[in-house]
């Protein structure tokens, strides 16, 4: 039973496949000048229902913070939610990779932003070179804390920063979680809300590594293969890139994966309510599901060989205990089964 | 007939097979702290004859940083050979990673440094804080010429600059070819010639993504698990990573692949020579040859399906070009003879 | 009657008269290599009471950064109020400094940490490389909003980062000003209270271009001459800054000045209280005053000839506005009186 | 007689001066925003005779890497001479302030490059992604070995770089000798040879802290009141910077200082070469001397208190030595009679 995290999980077998599927090339161009990486560029334009430039990168990390760089100068700030990964599980690469360019983080409920706390943080920027220059906004979806941001709120978020001359991107690390919970289209979750660039995750979903950075306004692009390069993100066998993600978007996969993921969360999360010994802190709409639970409960499940972690959170009783469980495209539904029996047994 | 690159081959099918039997555990843990992580630190401490600390990362050009990163600091300069990987073709991730380090270059023959060379750079370096302070010296074994230092001739370098305080970094992108052309032990290649940290190669001799980072001066280790983090080369699904490693040290794959390599190159050589068309620019020690030839014979020979690129050179005739032919593990044996038979042809 | 920052005043006459007194030596050594600047290293080192390293550098910002980067690796975190200057003021140059080291920022009432804050803010850095490695603690004494640290308070900020390996630094851009405010030695006030690194502004209280970088723990100044350099902060004709520093450090007058700024700032608090008019929002413990005032009041002042600036502060009700009045070594006592007559007679 | 630098020298009267009356302002606008540094913006658009935007900074590295890094992306590469300062005496800062933009180094005669050198460089950056991108070429004039550049020689570097979309910079911490040895206008010397942007160096030749970023093409300045701020390139008392520069360049007090330096460089010179114990290594164009000595002639100088120092070259035979002369605005000619006296008595 092992609610850790996404990525304790391995690969969808008909990426693994894929893989084994383009060895048997004998030779292929290198770099990601392969056929196989203008393909994902055009199966990624039909998808998003106009042109992209997508960039297959090595992992969410080097695509979030390339994402910035190509939007943030080094003197700029990017707005963020306190709890995004960018600040708080990324160890300094995105200030890195944007050669100095500050996160400037906000609070906000269920790891979301709000246009009011983004005017709000605006108004602390009036006092010209002293403060970084305002030039980005990211947020992601699903958040960190599984919930998921509307293609209205987006919308409403970029309609503050973008008359600022602020870009927008989204982390995308769980897209198809949050897609497949919303039910609108790979469009309207984007570029049609006002994101500028996207980090496309697709390694927790089914991949080995499978990460792309995807531009809707294109000429953001424009050197980001020296970008790419020169941060370390650019793998020289790329066919073995372009090959997982083609195959992940193939009879859409990704869909089917995140659908199974979420449903199986639902399950989890009704389950957990319905026990009465557990409440949850946060409304589930992917795949993570955010509890309390006594802390003697918490020691009884992991004793019994459940895996989840616990997860910063204000405001806990002394004896509470606030937790992440993550289920993925590979979970086993019988290990939810089993938790919940756990779970039945323990209340 | 794909002369090109390493990198335009694939991956060994015990590597890839590798790959394939990791995915068969349901779970495992995530970025780097599996435990095939840990048996790749070890089994590189035996292959060494100590106890090294090594981290998987994703590319050469990651692992070259990163390991400059480790020993050089913000306002330190690296030695290195102006035809350096890290010097032409790695984009100014080394100073990205260093924080603004800077590369120090000098030439040399065969794409070589001499103690000499060394030396005499080190007189500039008088003025103090005015200049970057010597820091490393990174020599790549094999070379990008494909010659090879012996472990005396790095000795000899490492006797110059280790009296300084200077670190030595050794580019290991094609580790192995060099070691079976030496015939000598990993050891004494590296730390017992007086090299601190090595990149250690394995993607161009069969790997997918397969290098690590070795320090044989542990010391330099600590905080790297940060350092790789904040660049974006750590991999959540690491045991992926560590998978192909362990496949490509057991029962010396990665010894037996460089030795094929090694053995059609001289092959290639041999045949190139004979062929009186094209003559050697270089000693022929690892996997690569470098050959001149008249430039009407290099059109017929890429018009007639040979790959293989042009390369700078300095003193050619006006009607000559210097060409890289790289020999990997995987080339067809019938490659060569069929591309000799087209020279033989062409003469 | 200007009291909108300290930077507005010129230099004290016995600093400027140092400069001109140093232009009469011929020629002088270069670089900071300077006779005079080592004698403020010796003069430094008397004041508190033991051997320090003291460089000078050019601005606030350069200090700051400068020791910030001595003391956080790349990958580090450095926890600091959101209030610091080093976080609103300095546009990422501490980042660039650092090399991507991230401020790590906390709430706290008049612009001070506090034990428990950066204990709670620490429970957050268990996940190892993932997070910044939490490397230093940075405080402002004065702080921006005014207020200062006692040594008591300082000791037990450090006793709470100590033992996690990380430094201190303070940024004293108006060291002066509280060290008279609570008087308390240089030495109680730093490295006593467990102080790494130092900040030691002058610019403010009198100088032209009056800023060290003082280090307690010297092992932290090795190569603290290449970050000077490498980072634009080193002055050719060195002589100047530190003809200016003596002069601020002969017969005490930084001390002098700051506790006239002192002395004033509480005259102009105490009358602003007396008015009426004006609530104070902050404790005055330095040489500024922060207030809150209807808004039509403020535009009067400005009208009438009284230069501040409204600062940013919660909580305010519709028509009110918060200000920051900042009294100089220089600051005319007449204007403090005109000042607060106007004020009168607004009532 | 001091030989050693331009810098070891104070600061011309008349700027000093300036200073002074300064201060006698009561207040002014902080932070580079006084009226003086507007109308130094106004004065070097006379004097270019175009509309520039001038922007006040700290010191020659400042100046130079700040105005590299508004030209140079993160990816870029900058090509100058390997003697250039950029290269061998700012220990890194160039590359931090580019955020790991690399300097490309040629050799040439003189100190100077030629188109032919350059443009057989440009040929090796053919590799797309995997080189640096070439984004400006950085030239110095006058140059480090005291030699100029002539309009015709600037705009023929000029013409092979800019139609590759680079830009073009020019270091002139010295630029003032290089324009009166000219004798053309600033213009002819800049912008209408094809420079974009200037390091106006003012601090060798009269002032205290007296350096501006100069842009011909003004739309690269966008945004550099946050690159100086970020860079820690921000005084706060700007007023001091302005009046130093608008006394500088004054009744052309910036002419005359080089002119008599350049004319007594002369003097030293032929003093040099008609004792026939020296003779010059490179031609005397600006205010500096470059010779070769027997060593024991050295020693003697130096022991009867001529200070000078030696500077590295090439071909040297095994007694003799290459030193560097600097004549300063504020350099007794005395003192270079007196030193020609001594080596005749040396002779």
């Amino acid at each position: 039973m092992n609610f850790a995290s996404d990525n304790v999980y391995g690969v969808d077998p008909r990426v693994l496949q894929a893989l084994v599927a383009a060895n048997s090339r004998l030779t292929d161009v290198s770099y990601c000048h392969d056929d196989g990486s203008r393909e994902v560029e055009a199966k990624l334009s039909k998808i998003f229902e106009r042109e992209v430039r997508a960039f297959l990168v090595v992992n969410g990390t080097g695509a979030n913070s390339l994402a910035l760089s190509a939007i943030c100068p080094t003197f700029g700030g990017v707005f963020c939610h306190d709890m995004s990964h960018i600040n708080t599980d990324e160890c300094n690469c995105p200030e890195l990779f944007m050669g100095g360019g500050k996160l400037i983080t906000m609070a906000g409920k269920d790891a979301k932003l709000t246009p009011g706390t983004v005017a709000e943080k605006l108004t602390q920027f009036g006092h010209g070179e002293h403060g970084a220059k305002p030039s980005a906004l990211s947020i992601t979806n699903a958040t960190e804390l599984g919930t998921v941001y509307s293609p209205a709120e987006i919308k409403a978020l970029a309609d503050v920063v973008r008359p600022r001359g602020m870009k927008v991107h989204m982390d995308g690390a769980r897209f198809a979680n949050a897609l497949v919970s919303l039910g609108c289209t790979p469009a309207e979750m984007t570029w049609k809300a006002g994101v500028d660039v996207l980090s496309f995750g697709g390694t927790k979903n089914g991949g080995m590594i499978l990460e792309a950075v995807v531009f809707f306004d294109t000429s953001l692009a424009d050197d980001f293969l020296y970008r790419r390069k020169r941060t370390g993100q650019l793998v020289s066998k790329g066919r073995f890139l372009s090959a997982q993600m083609l195959a992940y978007l193939e009879d859409d996969v990704w869909l089917a994966n995140a659908r199974r993921a979420n449903t199986l969360a639902q399950t989890l999360a009704k389950g957990m309510e319905a026990s009465n010994r557990v409440r949850l802190s946060t409304p589930v709409q992917a795949n993570e599901v955010f509890a309390i639970m006594p802390r003697p409960l918490f020691e009884t499940l992991q004793a019994k060989g459940a895996h989840f972690y616990d997860w910063p959170w204000e405001g806990l009783a002394e004896d509470e205990i606030h937790c992440r469980f993550v289920v993925s495209f590979a979970t086993p539904s019988e290990h939810v089964e089993q938790f919940l029996g756990l779970l039945r047994e323990c209340a």
